[in-house]
Order: C-alpha cells, then sequence, then structure tokens
C-alpha cells in the first residue's frame, strides 16, 4: 500500500452526505409538526405522545459488516449487531425499547441466512425486552448479488415523563464517562475490508488470539442497562464518524470535551488496522469507536464506582470540539 | 419466450419464504409481551401503549421498481411510493400516520438521487400529515453496485382508542369495496422488467398513452383518507402476492371473498403485462394489484354513493379462498 487509508480513499464520502442532508434539510424540517422534539441530527427522533412522554425512533444499518459475514457464513451476530444498534441509539434518548421491525432484502432468499438473522435479532430483542414486531423481506434479484443482502432496523422507544434528557444541563467539569466496546461494533467495515483485503480470515494475528473473521464480526454491544441505572446528562452512541463525529452531537452549543486517551484501553483489533493500513490517527479517531462504545457526560457526583472516566466537559472554543490528548 | 413468464421463474419464492417464516414464528412470537396485538401476518404490528390506544407499524421496500426508476433517471415517485405503501398497511389497521423513517443504501452516494427521493417522500409524508423524523444513509461499495440503491421505510401511527378494527365483526354478506389503483404501485416489478426487458422506456405502447417508463414509474397511491372517511370492517392493502395473495389476509377464519371481475376496470397496462409475458390468468391475480390497490369490507349499508363494490364476503369451504369469476 503506497499511501495510509482512509475513509474516504476506501469509497465512503460522508460529507458529500452532510452537503446534501443540508439542501434537504427544510424539506425534512416542514414535515415536522408541534409533536416533534427532536428531527435529524441527534442519535434519536421524539415524537409527543398525546398522553404525554414521547416516543423515541431510530433507522440503522450494518453497513458492510454484512460482507464480513458473508464470507464467514456467520451471520446471527449480525443480527444482533442490528437490534442493539437501535437499541442504543434511542437509548441516548432516555428511551426503553418497545418494538423493533427489520428490512431484510437479498437477491435469492437463503433460508438459512434469514433463520440466523432472526436467531440474533430476537435474542437481542428479548435481552432488551422489546418486541420483534414484524418487518419486510424482499428478494430483489439485480439489485443484490447472489448470497449478498442487506439488513436494516428500526426501533420504536418510550421516553417516560420526565425521563427525557435535557442536554442544555451539560456544563464544563462535567465528567466523561466511557462504556468498552467490544471491539470494532458495526462501523469502518468498508475501511476494515480493505486493510484486510489480502488476509484470510481464518487467519490468527498473535495479538488477536483468535480468527480475524470472529474478531471482526464480534457483535455491537447493548449499553441498555448502563444507561438505564446511571443518572446521566447525555450520551453518545460511538458509530460511523467515531468518537471525533459522535460525541459532539451530545453536547450543547459552546462547549467541548477533553479526553484522556490513556484513560481507556485500546482493543488490539483497533492497532492491528492503524498498523497494517497505515491509517493516520485522525483518521482512526474519526472512524472507530477505539474501544469506547458509548460515552456518557454526567456530574461528578454522579460517576458509579468502578466506571471508567475518560475525559471532561470543557468551554469550547478551539476549532475542534474533541481535544484527545 | 417459449413459455409463460411466472413470478417464481422471474427470480422470487414466496414459498420458501413462508416456509422459514414457519420455522423462526415461535422465535419472533417469544418477543412478544401481553402488549403486542397483532405480529408478524398482517398489514401491521399493533403494540398496545399505557395511556390507551395502540400504536401501529410496519416496514416496507419498493422492490425492483427501483431498478426501473434508476433506468429511467427518475427518482422522486420512488419516495411518493415507500410513504405511501407505508402510509396503507398501517392504514389497514385504521391508524393514522405519526412518524416514518427510511433506511437509504447505495454504492456510492448519489446528492440528486437523494435529494429526489426526499422529495417525494417529504411531499407524501405531509399529505399524510406523518412527519419524516429520521432515517439512516448508508454508502456501501461492494454491496451495492455504482449507481444502485435500495430503499426501506417504516412508519408508527397511531390507532385510538374504539378505532381498533375487529376483523370478527364480518359477517358473511358483507360487501367488498374496491379502490382503484394507479397502476403496478411497487409489486411484482421482478416479473414485469423480465417481461419487458428487451423494450425501451421510451417505447409509447397505444393502449397505455405515454412511454412505458411513465407508466412503469407511475407512484403507488394512498388510501389514508377514504380509510378515515368510510365506516368500514376490514382491509387489505394489494402489494405482493395480489389480489389472491392478500384479500384473505383482513379476513376471519372460515370466510372468503367472491369478486366480480367485470365490476371493476383493469389498467391497460395489466393486459400488456399478461399479453406480452404470456403470463396466466392465476399467476396475474396472484402477483399484481389488477386495478384494486385496497379492497375494504363494509355492512352493505355503510357503502357510500359513487363506491366501486367489486364482491362480497362468502363461507370459505371451497380450496381457494378468494373466487374470482
Amino acid at each position: 500500500m503506497p499511501e495510509g487509508l482512509s475513509y474516504a480513499a476506501a469509497g465512503v464520502d460522508i460529507e458529500a452526505y452532510e452537503r446534501v442532508l443540508e439542501r434537504v434539510k427544510p424539506l425534512i424540517a416542514a414535515t415536522h409538526g408541534k409533536e416533534v422534539a427532536v428531527g435529524v441530527g441527534p442519535f434519536a427522533g421524539l415524537y409527543a405522545l398525546p398522553g404525554g412522554g414521547h416516543l423515541a425512533a431510530s433507522a440503522d444499518g450494518v453497513g458492510t459488516k454484512i460482507k464480513v459475514a458473508i464470507a464467514a457464513g456467520a451471520h446471527r451476530g449480525i443480527g444482533t449487531d442490528i437490534v442493539n444498534h437501535c437499541v442504543n441509539d434511542i437509548a441516548t434518548a432516555g428511551a426503553r425499547p418497545l418494538f423493533f421491525l427489520d428490512y431484510f432484502a437479498t437477491g435469492r432468499l437463503d433460508p438459512d441466512v434469514f433463520a440466523q438473522l432472526i436467531e440474533g435479532m430476537t435474542a437481542a430483542c428479548t435481552k432488551a425486552g422489546c418486541a420483534l414486531l414484524g418487518g419486510e423481506t424482499a428478494e430483489m434479484p439485480g439489485v443484490y448479488a447472489l448470497g449478498d443482502y442487506d439488513l436494516a432496523g428500526f426501533i420504536v422507544g418510550l421516553v417516560e415523563v420526565g425521563r427525557r434528557q435535557d442536554p442544555n444541563a451539560i456544563r464544563a467539569g462535567d465528567v466523561i464517562v466511557g462504556l468498552p466496546s467490544s471491539g470494532l461494533h458495526t462501523n469502518g467495515f468498508s475501511l476494515v475490508r480493505k486493510v484486510f483485503e489480502d488476509v484470510p480470515l481464518s487467519k490468527v494475528y498473535p495479538e488477536l488470539g483468535r480468527p480475524l473473521g470472529e474478531e471482526l464480526l464480534e457483535p455491537h454491544l447493548s449499553y441498555l442497562e448502563p444507561l438505564r441505572t446511571m443518572r446521566w446528562k447525555g450520551a453518545a452512541h460511538i458509530t460511523g464518524g467515531g468518537i471525533l463525529g459522535n460525541l459532539p452531537r451530545c453536547l450543547p452549543e459552546g462547549l467541548g470535551a477533553r479526553l484522556e486517551r490513556k484513560s481507556w484501553v485500546e482493543p488490539p483489533i483497533f492497532g492491528l488496522v492503524r498498523k497494517r493500513g497505515r491509517v493516520s490517527n485522525d483518521e482512526m479517531l474519526g472512524t472507530f469507536n477505539m474501544g469506547l462504545g458509548m460515552v456518557v457526560v454526567m456530574d461528578g457526583s454522579d460517576v458509579p464506582s468502578g466506571a471508567q472516566v475518560v475525559g471532561e466537559v470543557v468551554r469550547h472554543s478551539a476549532p475542534d470540539r474533541v481535544m484527545i490528548r
């Protein structure tokens, strides 16, 4: 590889998306009545219920992690991934999940793949106390190549009265707690697949201690339980865009974050990706979770014993809203 | 074409799907608490709200109609399609839409395609009184070919207390009213694309009176308004599986339907598909809406003036639950 890999070089252009999103935002905003509390931008949309409280909703995909699952012939974890990704998104709004629906599209239905996905989804739904309420299965020969598929998830949760997070309660000096990830979760796979494109999934790197395929397919963790039991002010699910892209989404204007890099353990897969792909530090932090699947902002007095403090909220004046030293 | 085309021959195997669905149904049912009123099967899942009433939810795709839109470079109608498909599904449960989310996945984001889709979705959302609350946009190089994309929709509506349909109120002798479709809507496109694979989209068939591409891309109609204003007992959205596959879904056990074929006007596109593809009558009725986008079951005394009565509910003893003569 002559040059270090980047996410854009791997075929994903987040900036182009952000530009067109600016263009269509007024159209989307025009569909929002007074019931819509939070629209596009944060991790979940909020919709006021007539009887009080809010519904929180989110749509997600698992991205090209699916290609690794197809190559490995192991799909159950992808079902877990999509549910937990969705659960985490609405948990950042203080919601408990009510129900989940899936969209599964493929070139030609492989019953075993479908059954594995349903197994993963139903197990994760049960764990989250969430009903798998429905779904759509589409056979689309001509769009999906034989063996290929895509899986999207939609979740709806309830934010009970008084449980809605108020980001404006966040102050400089608040503490940032990190919740450890299990590895890559579901983001950055277009880049990861480039980095390992010539490596068999069965390869055991000493630092991983298990086959590469298993490491890459480790399911996305759910943070529902800590977010339902801790007292906190804001939370950011670290997904596409990494720590740099996601942490600011839970902070009010004028505030930023300072993180202490050495305060958490980076799982070895990230070092391997950095080294093999010659990926820059900024690119790593702007793409991957780096070991923190969720970061939670809270008052210093609310930090539970044993929690991993990774930084603090600061007044934001520098060009970078998140500083990592 | 040596033989008549069928949906299975066009690469879609509905029976294989139904077999695997039987296999996973117990897993899905195990995720259902007492709040779940209707799970997989009908057009919408129902979830009881703590404060009374139910949420109705549905997930849908637009299938390979997307390939026609890509070939024609016209995507706005696909946005309309996905919203109206979702709106109709939950309208059969007596719901009014609250909010909609989309999942858009593509190989490389084309801002103009995305903007057109959002235009179609937001216009249809506004018409349905529904907020576009969020969505997921995924760039998945390696899954989607350059220029290809997929679009799924997810909708949540509210079934107010007392508005929940009771299929057990349906009696033999009830009247079936048909609501006209605008053409193919969003189903049967894998077959339609085979039928017209060697025909340019610009071709004007005399019976269509406009270019084939325009006819194929005519957007899916919304039946929200008639379903919100009429008094009725059951409704079937005629989507994948056609009239034969969908009408029984709104009928209780032991009841079937007898339809009078001459009672409604079949749009010319269906005759053209039948003729060019040498598609059998049963295949047509089991794949397409044939001119009826929604069928509604009601007491004879509730039929509004001007409504198109297309048949009646009968006791079901014959092997075919829907008889069309």
